[in-house]
């Protein structure tokens, strides 16, 4: 066979690491109501950002936040060569329409809320192997939308399990590229779906912190790294009942507990604001990535970060008929260039 | 800007192109009745294949149809390093449960009825860059899930418009090598989502014509081609209806008309099947592919196939809140070796 940038299993290392040499995030009134509002590029003042639906505003959401990143960048969206993109709505119909008004050439991808974790993979690939200079990753979610989709219409006012996950309204876009500067991805792990079986959807941090758990020591294994090779561990979006299963799990596969592992479900609001268990949906690691995260990267606070973005990959209508909920988890690697 | 793959704007040629090295098609009962029921590995006797809804059938079914092509290929599940797949369900739950079965690596992809080619190019992408030696890209669809999420309960006994399609149940998968024996991935045209605005779902055909002229149009200006450079091109799924409005925009654009010019939706059934414009679903142009096409090309009557993939982009959602159809069409060019 012949020889690939594959490592171990499931893990790939770029020699040619690609370079985010720009990013944006956006998100709604309640996040930015929260701890990292000044890290943020943009907050909306409502939940319609003048649309007509909260579908129509999601959509936009993700047109506005790729366009920022592609302005940041000091780029018109011709500049671009190709828009990864997904979100959570059936048919990622955020991605679709905000990718006919971009006119970017496009591939829908659809990981839940591992989402932007899967296209920052896929583009850091598409660079390094030369078939295209600069991608455009990105990734959004809505509250109101996922709540009528998912679960039921706000309007009804259904009490919520304090084991469930408040659905971020954000949305996150990084420009990928072969030359620049910036952070680097260094490294990536593709991971499989795993479902212990569990099958309360208003649990899906029970179900995915084993797929986090298992990319994780996928990750570590296949690079013969410990866990504190990386100055953060973030999962992304296991929330408090999650992440506290998947701290047990480290230990359990032997993996030596990294002390500054945290979670952006946890992370991305304050305990005060009612969300119980976190936050969740693909603008959740989203948005913390291309707002805080990658701004401790550049403030040199972060030198080598291991995002590891989760998704639960159940629908209602797999719910309904009895399955348990599959999860994913997506690991990149992303550190400072020389760092 | 570094040299890349990229030849005009959207259409990468491959170096050392990936190959093809193994495929499989499965069908039910109404497509196994078809012109091409000697092409196809399966044919399911019925629509739920010893499962007890059509969801977890057709989830089934792209497990079948996966494990089928590794093992014409002489390879076990875990000699797959990745899985590309999608289909037509909400939160393409057909892929996600048949990956968690697999226990392949995963990406989900979505691209509706574009979904294969999607997953043709991003697999030949992550082989030629050396990420992956081999990769697995399938695709499927479900008549009777399809109806239901999209349109109405067949129970129903709705009507159709003579401009509908039938969505075919069908599946298909191809094994993406760096090495070996089989027809090649020699170049690939990412589309760019195109809405002339038409609003109405039960014609899908002419709502993606635009898209699948476009792509055709950019591939052929990027490679300066002639469409006669292949030998046969085929579009999928737009039916009798979109077929002919493609074949108008083609002499609009100025690409002279190639005589052996198909549609994998005109292609599927016989016009005695009841099938109004066509066939569709995500497995139309997959099985076509991975059944009779390939084999077209195994026997020497086709050297150069030009797949070019349709999907539309909507979501039931979408069309009730008075939206157009944004349409997509990827284009891969598979070459006969030494052909």
């Amino acid at each position: 066979m012949p020889a690939t940038k594959k490592r171990g299993k499931q893990t790939v290392v770029f020699d040619s690491p690609p370079i985010l040499t720009a990013w944006a995030s956006v998100v709604g009134p309640k996040e930015g109501q929260g701890p990292w509002k000044e890290d943020f590029d943009q907050v909306y003042p409502d939940y319609l950002f003048g649309e007509q639906t909260w579908e129509k505003a999601e959509s936009k959401m993700l047109r506005d936040v790729v366009e920022l990143a592609l302005r940041k960048g000091d780029y018109q969206n011709t500049d671009a060569e190709l828009l990864l993109a997904g979100d959570l709505l059936n048919q990622i119909v955020s991605s679709n329409f905000a990718a006919r008004e971009l006119g970017i050439p496009f591939m829908g991808l659809y990981g839940a809320c591992s989402t932007m974790a899967e296209a920052l993979i896929a583009g850091a690939m598409l660079v390094e192997g030369q078939f295209f200079s600069r991608v455009v990753a990105a990734a959004c979610s809505h509250h109101y939308t996922a709540e009528r989709q998912y679960r039921f219409p706000v309007e009804q006012g259904v009490q919520k399990a304090p084991s469930s996950q408040w659905t971020a309204t954000a949305g996150g876009a990084v420009i990928v590229e072969s030359a620049g500067a910036g952070p680097c991805i260094t490294a990536a792990t593709v991971g499989k779906v795993i479902d212990l079986g569990q099958t309360d959807p208003s649990d899906m941090g029970s179900a995915m912190a084993p797929a986090a758990a298992d990319t994780i020591k996928m990750h570590l294994q296949d690079l013969n790294r410990t866990s504190d090779y990386y100055d953060l561990i973030v999962t992304g979006d296991l929330g408090k009942v999650g992440m506290a299963i998947a701290e047990q799990l480290f230990i359990k596969d032997g993996v030596v507990p990294n002390p500054s592992y945290s979670d952006c479900g946890v992370l991305l609001y304050d305990e005060s604001q009612g969300v119980d268990s976190g936050g969740s949906g693909c603008g959740c690691s989203a948005s913390m990535l291309c707002g805080p995260l990658l701004q401790k990267v550049i403030q040199g606070k972060i030198n080598r970060l291991l995002l590891v973005a989760t998704g639960a990959l159940m629908s209602p209508v797999t719910s309904y008929q009895g399955e348990s909920i599959p999860a994913i988890a997506h690991a990149v690697a992303i550190e400072s260039q020389g760092g």
